[in-house]
């Protein structure tokens, strides 16, 4: 199940702001509705707080994989990223974007935003 | 016909705001002109009202099936679309937006939207 | 239900050989088991007889449409279809392949032949 | 030539606001210059006025082939167009975008606009 | 209406055989039952008789050209197109393949040979 | 684990040949040195022998999901997915084809035949 | 070398404010260090002046190729077409994109705008 | 190591402001906890300072070379060449994006910003 | 004026039989009738003589590079470019394939051979 | 350097005949004459002696990563990748492929075969 005890984290490399992105192309949980496995992508773009730290990308994968077995909704997977990563390195701000293959018929996208998300990247 | 009751919901999973995303591949209704199929793609894409309701999927796919031999137009087919749902799940926003397959040489888009629909999403 | 007293024909316009080929973007029938509606591509290819008929193109449409609301397995799609055209056009051979979009993530091809299709023409 | 008459309108179905476009893959006319045709794609998008009228398909295209045998420029053909749906729908607002294959290896878009177009349309 | 006279052809520059293909994307014709013009792409694949003669490229373009007003269908373009080229280039031997775009959903290919085409052209 | 009893058959709807190719977007084992997991495509493709059966689609994707938790190479995936559905559907011929997603940079391809698989769907 | 006076005009069409944008995909001039030539797409982009004038298209066409043995950087020759068809159509703005194809490995973009050029076009 | 003397530039060739973009698809580096290559695309995207200068292109490419051996992490890289660029070539702005291979199923993209970068650029 | 004394060679690294192939996507030549400039790319394959030589890929740049302001028919271009390549590594097979711009609508492909070309690469 | 030592191998799963094939996308080496790094793609695709081995496919990676700081051209790669391997894992047939990014705007295939490899795998 989710285990955010995964998640380690480095000092960010640089005083000046920046942004980082980091997409999962290999994610996947289970339906709790139908027991099915549902596969999806999972975008996280946020900017480290100057001074403090960025995702591990050993750990996030890891992070990711915890998923594997849980039977959860693609809005619950949503929300618990962004509240799990955004304890995790307390950022500036966060974004997660999950894209999820068709289920009959039926393609599906859930954003879920942390912070002053600058306007730019708002809806991508 | 096209059936609201169709539609379930269930609780948002987060009181923080979140944007969904449904896309549906596999639409079709009939031209009440000359009796033929159309078939085109609709997108759906709201924000639930905290504390409020998201729509089901399988029932969003069941509804859209009732419109299977609605002799209806594209303009009509979006604004029912957007009204039934906006009656469904009242959301804090929502958009419809319908694209169509060529029929004589011309492909269409229609666009309805409801409520204050955030910027980065308007056209889109 | 699928009514191949639709299909029309008109007279081959040489009497060399040559070959014709439609493809349907737009095909849909209902699965037998579960009632929801299936989405697909046909494809038909063939080279008529020489003196022999060509199947004219809005026959061929309305012949599709006949499936619309047909509870069928895509096997039986198929080979109904391969079966009703030989019948109907008399061609010196024929290929129907049929291309239906993902069901439970599984995407599917059915081809069946008549008559000495080239190879070339075969597993495309 | 460029027949206005043949447009013709249904009202709108909707008093909300909502967007249509239809994109015509069929264009032809020929370059006054040159007697060569010119082939394009052609973008119209408007906003109907509420209580007001929308474009019906098919006269689009018949009015779209009337410009089959003229001799005119890629601007002049936007601007007339802009000018005769403009009169024809009385819209809130409304866009023309023709785009022309290559000539000479120069590809061309022309866009006119009408009214209060939205930003999020413009140059697209 | 079709014209073959304006075919030109120039002497081709090797007596070693190879193999020449000129692709118009520009072609256009009239549908003889509905009125309504037909766009297609017409692909010409041909090997020069060493001594013989190639067809020259812009008299190829005005024969198209030519085809602009014909009430013509598919099937009979591109059996016109190799009957002609082949009496006008006298070819080792020739393919003409026309590909339309949908019609009511439904897009089509014509393939025409003559002579001796290699193994590894056919149904391309 | 590989579970191959929850494979299910039909009848073949026709005594003429033909074939089935079912591919699966949503395969996903687990790498038995790492134990992370492996993600790929399973393209099925195969002819049922006349009288024969045909695999029911539901129930091979409850055979594919068999394999989730299951540690196991690329190429035992494959040889171990042609011998069970071989088992189960006694076809004319067969083909198992799987393509994985890059780890470390390298993505791969295994394909295992049975049978007299036509020429035209080697190597494809 | 570049010879601004093959530049030709005609009187812009429509007194309403409207685009025009041609794509060259055929420039190609030659770098002065290493007498290599370069290969690019030059974008032009502007409104011209109510009452003003349009270029030309062939005539630009020709402009273009007047660049095609000079030694001369992406840099320059981007601010040398800005410069140029500033001066010969006067428009109420233009923009000039220069896309150069991989040197070393390297792919360059080059963005010079001239006048209020609308935000909806800036870095496109 | 990441050597900034071998970046050269040139006096930019016009006082009107500018736009360069110069993106790099052959950058690779070395994972400083692994010893594992890494591979991505690195863009610049700047403004030079009227009067200033611009970076000449073979420069770029060799300083990009300089870190083909060193152990650095992604985050590391994209600050790096971001404050080793402004040093060298005093930009009224710039930007540094980095898009790095899946490494593990993930692929990242980092992005740096120096001085007043205009907002149509952000997040691009 | 096409000089292929600047082809150089190098000896083939081994005794096993093994192909080349050099696709060049800046060729620029001219039209000997119009004086307009044609672009196109340029496909060379060919399988070295075991103990004899392949072509240094720098001078078979310059080599192409001396077409530049020829002018010379599609069809000449692609037959000298076989005769001189020919001449210069005594292939054991080889083959020219020239990629032409669509000039007028229609784009155009030219392919010759040497030698014992194997079928997997005819009409490629 | 190039270390052949590196490569490890498995007993083959199956003593069925079946295909496997491994695509690199991140193999670099350098160039003798210039120095600067080539880029390339390489793919090994084989077919295991029944009762003999696979290789290993993180040693597989390890090896093509020997070749990184190698001055080696196109050619010799190619040809000792294929000789290394066939060595190592002595299989039934082994093709390689390397396909190199542009240098001069020239992109290059080099293909080396050992043994059987049957005919739906040549030249592909």
């Amino acid at each position: 199940m989710p285990d955010a005890t995964l998640l380690e984290s480095f000092p960010t490399p640089s005083s000046s702001p920046f942004v980082i992105e980091h997409i999962s192309e290999e994610f996947t949980s289970v339906c709790p509705k139908t027991g099915h496995p549902d596969f999806g992508h999972v975008t996280l773009r946020y900017q480290p707080t100057p001074g403090g730290v960025c995702v591990e990308l050993k750990s996030l994968k890891m992070y990711y994989q915890s998923f594997r077995n849980e039977g959860i909704y693609y809005e619950a997977v949503t929300n618990t990223i962004r509240d799990q990563l955004v304890a995790a390195v307390r950022p500036a701000w966060l974004q997660i974007i999950t894209d999820w293959k068709g289920r009959g018929g039926i393609r599906s996208t859930i954003r879920a935003d942390f912070g002053p998300v600058p306007g730019h990247y708002l809806g991508r």
